[in-house]
């Protein structure tokens, strides 16, 4: 201790990121691995003093402030970190779009006019704007990857409870991920070291899958877009081949991930739900609504399509492979569209985000591409616990240019 | 014209009846009919230069003001009486229970701590109140009837389409009827002479059913507390019969209801709401969804159904009957019930005002019984353009005391 008062960051929000009724606010610890950072929390983060929002007025209206902050926060402030507030979410997390009836609708600033992708639509939306050096997301169903594709960043889904979920609003505790935000690679490493309290050392994934049926759900223009990303990615890593993952296509494959994600989100929030008949968007309501109506006779054929889905992958992510897909089959639509269209950009997307999810296993969207100027993500996938390496392969990929 | 400036009337709201976003208020024409008296106007019926709300904020949002005010408020104000603002609503007219979620729920005054009934709360609790001499409401599904009876008001779904529907909000226009609500029976008659356009004459219903099956519905206590008006009734009237109206059950007569009613509820909000994806509460959202998910065959089966209650009940109502039945299986429930509790509820009301909906029949609910110090109201639901006769028969039973 110097004596020295320390300054309180003030953020000038320009882009809605940020949520106006909270004042969370947590100076990073001098002399840590990440000091001199600042980073932004999505609103599912509890912070001691302060009532966690989860993007919903009745939730916040309902619930008491946080008596203790959450795990991955307090050991990113532990390390030198400055988390400079809290950003908007989607509804509960439910939503991948990032428009939230509420708040208002956080501004891509790579795309203006279109979504920045959810549900941790403010954590991407300030760290595309330069607002912080990174920020907390949270992906259950796609909420970090979606966001990073739309808003060109590196963003990771880690292995499930890789980062313990602690302190944090749950949409589906067995699908539930704590992940981060950067512009930048070596950031996105800096900052999974302490997050995943680890070394991120210099070790590739041996072998490379193209996900046939994964580009197939892609817009012909984004995979094409995406072909000089996986031609750089498959040149670093080595051997490569394509193959379609699945016999019968990937609809069904989001289809059991929707169902058993669905039961334990209305496991999760239905007692409140049932209780307060929350104001939510009809779109929020309807993704509850088909959860709640969930047979066990669903739930069973879902859990029968799962494990057919894990012996198939763990067929393809043997001896060091990765997955190489699309993270998401458009660029960031724009806002404000009818329910219809977004309920089929919805499926589509989910084709894409329902592997790592079902296999508990980490994706890290790589922001190498665009198509008329609209940022669109590289995905790679790898085993679980592979994070390291995904995280060691985008280093990599950013020195070589 | 004497130069006299007339005074704007006030009323003090402590009953979060009156809609605080709009100061809609149109004076009563000189020596009218209904000069001297104060209504109030649910706020689904236009007022030139004012914003029908509906109930719900985005609703609000993406419609401008009224070019025109709606016929029947018109009517009123030129038969005399001053109408004094515009009063809550379920919204979009979807409910039943009169607790809206974004603007509160308007208080029962004869029942403390319990709901006033929907959709047409706010105009109901005014008049319960005391804040004004009546007031206007609908009744698409029982929305008059409803809170009639948890409010102890004289209150009437006219035949369909005897009032002209002409500058409100629908919810399904086949459904759809404009009531009003009154404390008495002379009031109640005087309004319906303008409203009706008519002559409140002496002729009463010649016969009486007691609907059995209607009265297995309710509450037994409800039945019991509601013995003396029966009698009462049918002492007046004279010739009476207990009869069973559903040879398989209300609950059949309920569903073709809900069906029906609900599709035209979709056809008319369903591109509102996928163009806007408007805040609702989850319950509210529940019933537009199940309306947007019926198939062609749940509607053919449900006007099949329908056929056959309408020959069903042309025999029950011929020659001057009337049903006698009880308005709501239960007085006004507690408010903020679980969702399930709710839903509960609301099946069971169903069961008894999808009659008259289904008929396109007029039902009035006669304020003549309590239980445990709480309202419950006697209907009496005749034939097609009894409404005469309805409201002659609730003036004369009031008329003995």
């Amino acid at each position: 201790m110097d004596g020295a008062v320390s300054k309180r960051i003030v953020v000038n929000d320009t882009l809605n990121a940020f949520c106006k009724d909270t004042d969370a606010y947590l100076e990073g610890a001098p002399n840590g691995p990440l000091s001199g950072l600042t980073f932004a929390a999505k609103d599912i983060y509890d912070v001691a003093g302060h009532v966690t929002g989860g993007g919903n007025p009745d939730w916040k209206r309902t619930h008491g402030p946080a008596t203790k902050t959450s795990w991955i926060v307090r050991v990113l402030v532990e390390a030198g970190a400055t988390m400079v507030g809290k950003t908007h979410t989607d509804e509960l997390t439910r939503g991948i779009a990032g428009e939230n009836v509420h708040y208002g609708t956080p501004v891509n600033p790579r795309a203006p006019g279109r979504v920045p992708g959810g549900s941790s639509s403010g954590s991407a939306s300030a760290v595309a704007g330069g607002l912080v050096d990174f920020a907390l997301g949270s992906d259950t169903g796609g909420s970090v990857r979606i966001p990073a594709s739309f808003c060109g960043l590196y963003g990771l889904r880690p292995t499930h409870n890789r980062i313990v979920l602690d302190g944090i609003m749950y949409q589906a505790p067995g699908y539930d991920t704590i992940g981060w935000f950067t512009r930048d690679a070596e950031t996105f490493a800096r900052v999974g070291e302490v997050a995943l309290q680890t070394t991120i050392g210099g070790a590739l994934p041996s072998r490379i899958v193209i996900a046939e049926d994964a580009f197939e759900v892609a817009d012909p223009r984004v995979s094409k877009a995406l072909r000089p990303a996986v031609e750089k990615v498959t040149s670093l890593i080595g051997p490569s081949r394509s193959e379609r993952l699945s016999p019968n296509g990937l609809d069904e494959w989001s289809h059991q991930q929707q169902v058993l994600q669905g039961r334990e989100a209305w496991e999760t929030a239905g007692e409140w739900i049932e209780k307060t008949n929350p104001r939510f968007s009809f779109e929020v309501s309807l993704r509850y609504m088909s959860a709640r109506g969930l047979s066990a006779q669903d739930v069973e054929e879902a859990k029968a399509t799962r494990k057919t889905i894990l012996a198939r992958m763990s067929e393809v992510l043997k001896d060091g492979t990765v997955v190489c897909l699309p993270t998401a089959p458009v660029p960031a639509p724009l806002t404000g569209r009818r329910l219809s269209v977004r309920q089929a950009i919805g499926r589509d997307l989910t084709k894409l985000t329902c592997i790592a999810g079902t296999l508990s296993a980490p994706q890290i969207n790589l922001p190498l591409a665009e198509l008329d100027g609209l940022p669109v993500g590289l995905s790679l996938l790898g085993p679980r616990g592979s994070d390291e390496m995904l995280i060691a392969t985008a280093r990599k990929l950013a020195a070589s240019g």
